[in-house]
């Protein structure tokens, strides 16, 4: 199934090889799910479109990262390991890249029914699709309470196979009425040899799968906290700063790293090193979305002008311009929080921008912007990795930082 | 952590160190969360009350029946497994039996928002405690909206834990803003030598993950296939099989008298006949669950009276009551549809009980509950399996298909 996926030579080779990883995965998982029932075969396609349309797969090139960082280390943990042939090889990466995307599709999919979103990347959201079918269908009952439903499943689905393709097992479900032995998919792997496995198919080594737990655990808990904070009225700077670091840095950046660096064997001072990097580049890459977020170019960002200001998007940059703004005058704080949570015409964005401007908040947020970059480049042009990947990474730590998109 | 639980020496005690399994998870979780924000902590409590009030804990006992039966059989696929240090062991089997329970806390949770339900074991839904959470503490937004947005996340929660205690990882999270090594929990396995694992602490076998993978797909499936059954209106006797076919009879009992059997290194010829076996128990304890929803005792099932009519459930028996109804006279049909999906007074559940009565609806699906009785037992009688395990499955199948609650 593997093997005519070609492994990625550099970074940017990374996005194509994760999806030719994914389609192989959903030419599984589809027909597993339509033998259940063809109504499940057509969610499940559903999900590989939501899965295949994209994003920058930031979360696998952070991965594959961490994997050649490992791979080219001079002191990787398991002696010689790539020598064995029952190490994890680079076919594995790209499968641990995939399952990132799977979890990142739930995650997704979930936030979209929660933040009630109606499209996503041009396309309607996963409720709101389901909610168009049950429609067009003239279904019983609230097209839009049935699109939540299936939605719910859906990510619930995403959920499972990330973790199913993380471990290497493929969805497979009984068929027929007899419990019998005729299955598809997932059965394949029964019996079969794990310790001496073909690259892509190695057991998933303990501390891989403990970093992958703590990753899983990290991305909802800063999504509930994230919820929690909006619904409490936490205003804080602290506040921001730690959903950002659960949701944004640890999911995005750091244990993308860290995961790729475990599967090769990487030695505990490496993969600490890779988690110093990975917080400060995805602390940065979250102050960026921020700024982006206020001030991008819609036709850069595919997101409506000032968009976090309208969704009252509970930023570090909200929370520090209202820190600043309340502590040189409550009128200044009252104004600027009369453009968070409602459509602005051009003339009010443009004032929203000027006064976060003012307010010095932008320049404190690029300050910050400039200092993560700073240490994270100091860090990676002293780390113990090869030279190769070392320029990759500092080239994808200034875009990461300084993005326009 | 493990030592101190009793290995259960009958299925009855199984749901007494299952609880024990899951309030050790819990001791790690609960912390891991917490480590996030107290929030997320106090959501983990959540979660681990929910999951320890309840419930039968139907799957872990067929899941650890599966075990008995495996490692009693005369032809285990691995010869002499159980001498061997690395084989798994029945502390292995408990904590499967005991991530059975997270994805069966999942699936509730997520089941709940999907019907909209109050309550649940005599306690508030998830959804509706964290909706009071809400609305006491005064906060910003709509109470129910926020309900269902972090109770979507507590099923997720409970999804990945799931998967993390069956994989032997437990929850532990990064702490800090450094990026740094201090974590919780989840590193505490990081470099442990899982070849040599204490029992409790061996990988999953390749053909185990196959099941439990396989097993996910179906439950999700098969409530999908329920939501679109209902919403489509689609009346028929075999779209009622089919969803009982994977949402409970795979789900409930074959897959999990599976997956113990695979972790004991059954062979292919006893999980088949498992297999079969845990087909025709699923079925009769749908069919037995689907008369009690009608005709069932409220003091005993906690549930209200005829609450299958009332929340207009598709069974077995619904469809085929309507089958029968619509084949004698289209106005017994109509008649008998006036009582689904609407409040009953005493009167008019007894009439409605006594029109499944009458139209032999009841008798039908009582001969095949017996029908398939007689099939497991047929086949338990001849199972490679230990007479001691086969002494209390023929007992736990004669309760699943005549129990009252």
């Amino acid at each position: 199934m593997t093997s005519t996926i070609p492994t990625p030579t550099s970074l940017d080779a990374v996005p194509g090889a994760v999806e030719a990883e994914l389609r192989a995965f959903f030419d599984d998982a589809v027909p597993a799910a339509a033998a259940i029932a063809p109504v499940v075969g057509e969610a499940a396609e559903l999900i590989r479109e939501f899965v295949l349309r994209g994003g920058k797969r930031i979360r696998p090139v952070f991965a594959f990262a961490g994997w050649r960082c490992g791979t080219s280390s001079s002191d990787r943990a398991v002696a010689g390991a790539a020598a064995e042939d029952d190490a994890p090889g680079p076919r594995d990466a790209l499968r641990v890249c995939a399952a990132l995307e799977l979890v990142q599709a739930c995650a997704l999919i979930h936030d979209d029914i929660i933040d009630r979103s109606d499209t996503r990347r041009g396309y309607p959201t996963v409720h709101r699709e389901f909610e168009s079918r049950h429609a067009s269908a003239e279904w019983a009952g609230e097209s839009g309470a049935h699109g939540v439903a299936a939605a719910i499943l859906a990510g619930d689905f995403a959920l499972a196979w990330a973790d199913d393709l993380v471990h290497g097992h493929r969805p497979g479900v009984s068929t027929g009425s007899t419990g019998g032995d005729r299955s598809t998919g997932g059965d394949r792997s029964t019996g079969r040899d794990r310790s001496t496995g073909r690259d892509g198919d190695h057991p998933l080594p303990a501390e891989v799968g403990a970093t992958w737990a703590a990753m899983r655990t990290e991305v909802l808990g800063g999504q509930f906290l994230d919820i929690v904070n909006e619904a409490g009225g936490d205003d804080s700077t602290e506040a921001a700063y730690r959903v950002m670091e659960f949701k944004t840095a640890a999911y995005t950046v750091a244990r993308p790293l860290e995961l790729g660096a475990r599967l090769a064997g990487a030695s505990e001072q490496l993969v600490s090193t890779l988690r110093a990097i990975g917080h400060d580049l995805g602390i940065a890459f979250q102050l960026r979305d921020d700024l982006l977020g206020v001030f991008g170019d819609p036709e850069r960002t595919g997101k409506p002008s000032g968009d976090d200001l309208v969704s009252d998007k509970h930023t570090a940059l909200r929370a520090i311009a209202l820190h600043r703004a309340d502590a040189a005058d409550p009128a200044l704080g009252a104004r600027l929080r009369s453009y968070f949570g409602r459509r602005l015409d051009s003339d009010e964005l443009g004032s929203a921008r000027d006064l976060f401007v003012e307010l010095g908040a932008v320049a404190e947020v690029e300050n910050s912007i400039d200092e993560l970059l700073g240490s994270a480049l100091t860090a990676l042009d002293v780390a113990d990795i090869g030279d190769d990947i070392r320029a990759e990474l500092i080239a994808v730590a200034h875009r990461v930082a300084h993005r326009q998109a």
